[in-house]
């Protein structure tokens, strides 16, 4: 006799993404090992498992990917809103950053996020912040899938050079038996780290195998900076530093011109579009038509917590369609199907996991969001793809699997305390007002 | 001894946006025979009531004032995206609103949508629609604040005019008695009604003490169709009307300039800012700083869940206040607490019941809108009125309060029941899709 396999969910409506986006109605999905094993019309056969989740009445849909946040920036939610760019930064985030940044601090704080990733159904993050370690550890907690970044910055100094990359290869072969975790390289931004820093981490990327993570053009002045010192624009420059011809992905993304998304066009690059973050730091509205027409590969994410003011990945996709919409004059813009396809497959294809993640196909890895549709506000549904997109919320999240186990059950973590992690950011918070004084009501 | 009072709500975070903005902490709220009776410290004093409600822990606040909707659409929610505006008029909405619209569909769509609006911390909503018996039915079986507007629009022939706005005397004296209900007149739009009609409608407004409530310069087109038949910009011909004198909300107002603007401020005219269905529909961005600048009167709306695809205050609060931070490259422009109160105290304005409602304050209505923290998607709080904003959203409104009445308990509605209104609906979709051919996945 076979022996169970570890879960078969069972009903309501899959949408596969596969390459015929095929949707099933009343199938279900054989999951084993982490992988998704069979999909089958449990009327015709049965699959023998430990588990069952029925998902009648429910959308099941791969879980959303998030391409670019800052998990540990947890605390600093809703901090200091409504401010310039730079008064957040130099009167908050900074000084914050400077006293608060312990292990301890990073690693609860990632695992506040990270646990929050789950319960908007997002299933995997690429992460860029300090401490890999200490995210790594609230990642594998959550249960969350991460490619954590190193983030590589110039300070007073420049980073030790002959060292870079070493971390990313340590956690690598530290992690190696974790399904969940891998690590890459993240140099903040071309402002933020010399040429020679970014020349070294294209040569470490390349000999390593590595893919890069970067914040690109998400304000004008960067660009004119950027114009001014090195006599190119952003792309171009990076074009120059061997980055471009790398598979990394580009956070933001706004400010570029036809030459240089052209030129992106024909390189290994990704774009993560961070509507929520560029409208409420007013740093603009990126030319995504354009990325679109010339088969820039377009994914979406929240970035960190503290410009958003949540993690929600369902609202990015929502704004980010209904946005473009309106800037294109065109209601048939950038359409519901695409908008899905952008938070799941085309981000696993950012993240270089397209082969593995994405979609609901047999032999990849059983990454599930599950969407409930009982309350008054989800009905009726005519389109589930327009649903997804237009109509369903976090709120609707009632399931999340990652790598075939249930993380999410009935809006409920199964892995950490929700309550502990609450009384934990509370008491992280006072600490945080101590600091500050109490500047706010 | 004195007799029980109704209710006393205790604990939390009361924004009562008083004059004064005050923020209560820990402090509890008297409420009687559908009015607040007093504010008070549960330490050094009691009110004796018949129900309490904890609080502790949540955001209180007025409730969610939607001035722009159209109840009964709620069974075409998602019905036909993605769309060109008039494909969408054209072949799925009218044909299905000539087919459909019985007594019955109203009825019940107009119930599924105001417990929707209730369930998302709206108290009270502005509507325009046909058959407002069937309408106000509805809103009051689920205990909604409404006024409905008697929609007016010229067909094959003009209304008839004698008898114009007697329907709205006529419901207004049926339903004297109830709280939750008043009626208008909602001259659709300058392109749906002649230029008799809308004298008209001035005339009967202006005798009756009737208020107005219209959508306005939505497209472009529109705007370009007034100065070809009119010879003027929409809200000069308005003027000319005697329509702009009266008290109104417009909805849209997305394609105004200036000069009309500046006639706006100088009149009793509100803007209902409806951002979610503007993007999705392409209609445009409205001049939202402009009419701020010149001190025109701003509310939220949804517009109808058609074009939307969801009745959510929260969310066109979010979504609007970062739109136009990055619209006027300014990321302190529309800060929260101004935010706030365009959903509540403007809105109550816009409707003419600011004396009544809006806020939180003695002799006012008790219509209020609890939102719960303890999720850890909610934590840590630092600033209330950004929290309401950026952070909580429909998965957070837990209890909703209207006329002293709790219509919605612990996220369940208490006057409907949701399973009946989710199997109506599902009843009614196929229905519609016979109409329509199976065209849809």
């Amino acid at each position: 006799m076979a022996e169970n396999i570890d879960l078969v969910m069972q009903g309501g409506t899959i949408l596969t993404l596969d390459g015929e986006l095929r949707v099933l109605e009343d199938q279900a999905i054989a999951i084993d090992k982490g992988r998704i094993l069979d999909f089958f019309d449990p009327r015709e056969k049965t699959w023998p498992a430990r588990r069952t989740l029925d998902t009648s009445g429910c959308i099941v849909m791969p879980g959303l990917i998030n391409a670019h946040t800052h998990l540990p920036m947890s605390y600093f939610r809703g901090l200091a809103d409504d401010l310039p760019l730079q008064t957040w930064l130099h009167d908050f985030i900074w000084p914050l950053e400077a006293k608060m940044l312990s292990h301890a601090f990073i690693s609860q704080a990632a695992l506040h996020g990270a646990a929050e990733m789950i319960k908007n159904g997002i299933t995997q993050i690429q992460d860029m912040y300090f401490n890999m370690p200490a995210v790594a550890e609230a990642c594998s907690r959550a249960g969350l899938r991460a490619i954590i970044g190193e983030a590589v910055l110039d300070g007073k100094s420049e980073p030790e050079h002959a060292t870079l990359g070493n971390k990313v290869l340590e956690l690598r072969q530290r992690y190696a038996d974790d399904p969940l975790l891998d690590f890459n390289l993240a140099p903040h931004s071309i402002y933020a780290c010399s040429e020679r820093t970014l020349r070294r981490c294209a040569e470490v990327a390349a000999q390593h195998g590595i893919r890069l993570h970067t914040h690109l053009s998400e304000t004008r002045g960067e660009v004119e900076d950027c114009l001014r010192e090195h006599g190119l624009k952003p792309v171009f420059y990076l074009q120059k530093l061997g980055i471009l011809e790398l598979p990394a992905v580009y956070a933001h993304a706004i400010w570029t011109d036809p030459d240089e998304i052209a030129l992106m066009a024909a390189s290994p690059a990704s774009v993560a579009v961070c509507s929520d973050s560029n409208l409420k730091l007013a740093s603009g509205i990126l030319p995504l038509a354009q990325y679109l027409e010339l088969g820039v590969n377009l994914c979406f994410a929240t970035d960190g917590v503290a410009s958003n003011n949540n993690l929600d990945l369902l609202a990015e996709m929502d704004l980010t369609a209904k946005l473009h919409k309106a800037v294109n004059n065109d209601p048939a813009f950038l359409p519901a199907v695409k908008t899905v396809q952008m938070a799941t497959l085309d981000a696993a294809r950012a993240l270089g996991v397209e082969d593995k993640r994405g979609s609901l196909e047999i032999g990849k890895d059983a990454d599930l969001c599950i969407l409930e549709l009982s309350g008054l506000e989800s009905q009726p549904v005519y389109n589930p793809w327009s649903h997804v997109v237009y109509t369903l919320g976090a709120k609707q999240v009632r399931d999340v699997v990652i790598a075939g186990e249930i993380v999410l059950r009935d809006g409920q973590l199964t892995k950490v305390d929700e309550a502990e992690l609450v009384e934990t950011a509370k008491s992280w918070k006072q600490l945080m007002l101590k600091e500050l004084g109490q500047w706010c009501s």
